[in-house]
């Protein structure tokens, strides 16, 4: 099985293809662009290099959130316009658990995190034990420091920070007591490997795929416009 | 500082910038392609994307060996290139000490191991604590078994296995006693982000890089045509 992944759901972007548990490709950048204009690009190089046709592509996966609602919007419609020109399912994935599959191979806790902006991160946690990744909690966006209150119990066991998040909760004060490990630099951030990853996993439980047309983003937290129209609206009731 | 750093040393390919410690960009292909078509097109699409000119490349890095001949000769080749038209100084790093810098993050040894045919492998050892890389023995060809028994003094530690050669050596009779790991599938082959941090630490120790003109492969073993025109001309003696 081919699998096509996107991730652009902060500022990094990727584009990744893998044929089975194989990696035939993957473009990373990690530059403060536009994805708009670099995304599609790199998916196109990733495709000419790895010399694979769009028309093999069995399933095409995107980091559907949480992150950047932008970003997030620019992958999902990458992967909506191929899913849906191509008649091929599509598997949207956190963005947070995505970061630890490429982490599987380490063992301990991975807390993936992301800036929110706004004294929150977006975080995920995962056990990995050297093969194999298990949730231990649904997606949420908190303050920091109730992040950090949410580890203590992970205390005794190695905690990998992963995510834009990462250097920003390990510099945190609530972070002191809790000796965690920034991953590696060129493995801190989003990749499209892990959505593929991931996807691959959640297919081989049986979970389904979805159409183009189902795929949506998954926001953890309702747009900023929002939020201040929302508190606006309330305080003229 | 800026890096440009490529790896064709074996089967994968890839091409990445590091500004200092930071992995800008990384462009990776694993399919048995011909890499003088597809080096050059990875570079300028690192490049491009990455929003990075040829100009401001401080030093153009590269996997010198040991590894397939051609592909060596072809990365090298590639660097040499740019570097003389750039009038920039250029670091050959070895393409088994390169495998490690990625995994430093782990614990333990990291047994780098590419395939080198003729039933040998080439291997490097190296000690990683989470942090940094030590290198406990040259790079040099053998025997798989002969490098099962390399490995014996190091049975009590985690010993992961990377490069092509990992999954060779892993299904090996002579290395069920030492239980060893494979690295995750996509940190298993050569990648450019580990010779451009590879590179950049032999620079901080203060080792000079050389010029185009000094640029050479390291090759531990003769090429196969001289080897066997040896073993002729020694026959007719």
């Amino acid at each position: 099985m081919k699998i096509l992944a996107l991730d652009s759901s902060a500022v990094s972007a990727s584009a990744a293809v893998l044929e089975d548990d194989k990696l035939l490709g993957e473009f990373f950048i990690n530059t403060r662009q536009t994805h708009s204009q670099t995304l599609m690009p790199m998916v196109q190089q990733v495709l000419l290099q790895t010399k694979t046709a769009l028309e093999e592509i069995d399933v095409f996966a995107v980091s559907a959130g949480p992150g950047s609602f932008t970003g997030v919007r620019i992958g999902t419609a990458c992967v909506k316009g191929m899913a849906f020109a191509q008649e091929k399912p599509c598997m949207g994935v956190s963005a947070l658990e995505a970061m630890a599959y490429p982490l599987s191979m380490l063992s301990g806790i991975v807390c993936a995190v992301m800036d929110a902006r706004c004294g929150q991160v977006y975080h995920g946690l995962f056990r990995v034990n050297g093969h194999t990744v298990e949730r231990l909690c649904d997606d949420c966006a908190v303050a920091i420091d109730d992040l950090a209150q949410t580890l203590r119990p992970y205390a005794g066991e190695t905690i990998y920070l992963v995510g834009d998040g990462a250097k920003l909760c390990d510099k945190a004060e609530a972070f002191a007591p809790l000796q965690t490990r920034l991953t590696a630099e060129h493995l801190q951030y989003q990749r499209a490997v892990g959505v593929a990853q991931c996807a691959l996993w959640h297919l081989k439980q049986g979970e389904p795929a979805v159409t183009a047309e189902q795929l949506a983003p998954i926001y953890l937290r309702l747009p900023q416009a929002e939020r201040e129209l929302k508190k606006k609206l309330e305080g003229m009731k």
